[in-house]
């Protein structure tokens, strides 16, 4: 199925491409050709009957295995699952300082698929883990270039969560074969960690007492404190990413729109992390003085919550702002200038739109609508 | 043991107090003379001779069972774990804005113990749970009365949280039998978990569908948007408290404290809720422009861990402040005017301290060192 053609494709080879952030609330299951792309090296081609998986590492029983195999000995599973990139929201990061050599994601590297496969856990019970099992490493089919060396994509998630039983060996996505460009024949998918865990074209799942090794585990998708950048970073040091942080974003009306002042519907998404649950979704018009609580969708833990709410504007320029709570009772930081790091990732601050409202007063027939988007962030007064 | 003549009582009957806030961090177990109190109603004065422990509800096989009962059937089992009162640092939100009628707890309504009893889990296991059971609600024996009626103190939590393997009935802290103003002789304690759900002077463990209906778990111990007090409230509505929030605070210097110029260390503890753990602390004098990365002690999962750090400052006033990152890259936000709610819970702001850093130039020695505890908190320049 082709991708739509109303994706901004942020770079082409490897081919990594966002929807528009409007169309991520038309419905709680992204379509296929929507879905947002992430990739680190060409698409690999594989065919069923070539395709192998691999289980090593500290299990009784090494194993080696065809898709057939997998469909033919285990029970099928089907999760609703979010998956994000570490660097969505990262554009925010960048107006805040510049993140060089990182693609500039907006708020929709994110999008929501029902997922069939089987259960990892399903599969580590059958090759039984050996004492000192600490970590499951996965590794793909793609070539990556990098530093002089070829390699695969991939990464590790610790055994506890390998345990839990929603993380998935994926064949189908939205009741379709995974498309290439998202892991065909056989990818991951850990709901509630960071994309990049979700490793695609899976060929290989290793148990071992450490995190991977792999590039992407060691010497990326870690974060640091603001004062550490490429030339200073110690890659032993940082935060290996892992659960998603806490994050929400108005999706519609889309920044710099033009609305009819009186009551504005807007809509968008919230994502708690790991395990936990959106409690509450909040929306402001006065910079956080006032909250209105937006009225959540129905949704699976591992997926996120669309959400809406009215909120009431006078005609003129407003700056609306939205933040969420989990189950833990956490709500997301303010500023993105306290988050900023090298890599761009992990930016859960508020979420904020500036709206320009017409109405029929004097006041809204004067000012110039057009301006709105080139002004300035945050100096757009409430109603 | 009496508690130490140190502690600040905030209400003698029923009995609430807390440590000084720079003693938290002499040790990683807090000595039971320092561990806070929060109770509700007078101290219960039980035998162990009367105790009986009541499993019913949505069990298979309902049970009545002496302290030595449990002793003699179940596996001891020993868990370092932090407690914490969901109203600890209100004092920070009562500031903002009052919080009328709840007690004004500092930063020091959070203590660590190492606990001994058995796991809750296995209980269960012996009991049966059965199907849809999804609760397990607790009881204690201390008599509270509130609007015309008397009932003990009780709370719930899931059996996801209860099965897990971490939530003890302890009969011991710090090597004694427990104090009477902490349980004894038999409570709950579940790491992560707001203070409340942490049940004292345990006498009935009930399975069931649904949360506890008890007071405590209904009617407070949520939280609400800040536009909703108690003359709006709609108790079925709002969050309802379960796993903590990441916190962090700076215990040593205190508040107010005049220091030498020059290197100044600096020292706290840091919290991480659920089954997340604190992966970074950082430490300001210029309100977060930079950051100086603490070093972390060790400690168990479910309990803190305390951190320190050395600022370089030069004479004058400053404002100190720290934030956490959790396993997940959570961050704490920036301001508590953000955080309030009628009931002054889970207040994870960033912790702020001033000081006055005393040295040989001439700008220190004419500055009037008293002047700085009564300052506007933020209005002190960093060096």
């Amino acid at each position: 199925m082709p991708k739509d053609p109303s994706l901004e494709v942020l770079s082409a080879e490897p081919f990594n491409a966002q929807p528009p952030l409007r169309r991520l609330v038309d419905s709680p299951v992204t379509p296929l050709e929507l879905f947002f792309v992430r990739t680190h090296a060409p698409i690999p081609r594989i065919t069923e009957t070539d395709f192998r998986l691999e289980v090593a590492g500290m299990v009784a029983r090494p194993l080696r295995l065809r898709l057939a195999d997998l469909k033919a000995n285990f029970p099928e599973l089907e999760v609703t699952a979010t998956l994000q990139c570490a660097g969505n929201r990262r554009d925010e990061l960048i107006r805040v300082r510049p993140v060089p050599g990182e693609t500039p994601w907006g708020a929709s590297a994110i999008s929501t698929a029902v997922w069939r496969g089987m259960s990892l856990a399903a599969l580590l019970q059958g090759a039984g883990l050996l004492d000192g099992a600490a970590h499951v490493a996965f590794l793909g089919l793609d070539v990556i270039e990098k530093e002089g060396e070829r390699f695969g994509f991939g990464g590790s998630i610790p055994v506890w969560k390998a345990m839990l039983g929603d993380v998935l060996l994926a064949w189908e996505m939205n009741g379709e074969p995974l498309p290439p460009e998202h892991g065909y024949p056989l990818r991951v998918v850990v709901p509630g960690w960071i994309g990049a865990r979700s490793v695609k074209w899976l060929s290989q799942i290793r148990v071992q007492s450490q995190p991977s090794d792999n590039y992407y585990q060691q010497r990326t998708y870690k974060t640091f404190p603001p004062h550490v950048d490429k030339t200073t970073v110690d890659w032993s040091q940082g935060l290996m990413l892992g659960e998603m942080s806490l994050t929400s974003v108005i999706c519609d009306p889309g920044d710099g729109a033009e609305v009819e002042a009186g009551p504005v519907r807007v809509r968008g998404y919230a994502l708690a992390g790991g395990q936990r649950e959106i409690e509450r979704v909040e929306v402001s018009a006065d910079h956080g003085a006032h909250w209105t609580v937006a009225t959540l969708t129905d949704a699976p833990v591992g997926a996120w919550r669309l959400w809406e709410a009215e909120l009431e504007l006078t005609s003129g320029a407003h700056e609306i702002v939205c933040r969420a709570w989990d189950s833990a009772a956490i709500t997301q930081p303010e500023d993105p200038a306290h988050l900023w790091n090298f890599k761009g990732y992990m930016n859960n601050a508020w979420h904020r739109v500036r709206l320009w409202a017409t109405g029929n007063d004097a006041e809204a027939a004067e000012a110039p609508a057009a301006e709105v988007p080139g002004g300035e962030p945050g100096a757009s007064g409430a109603a």
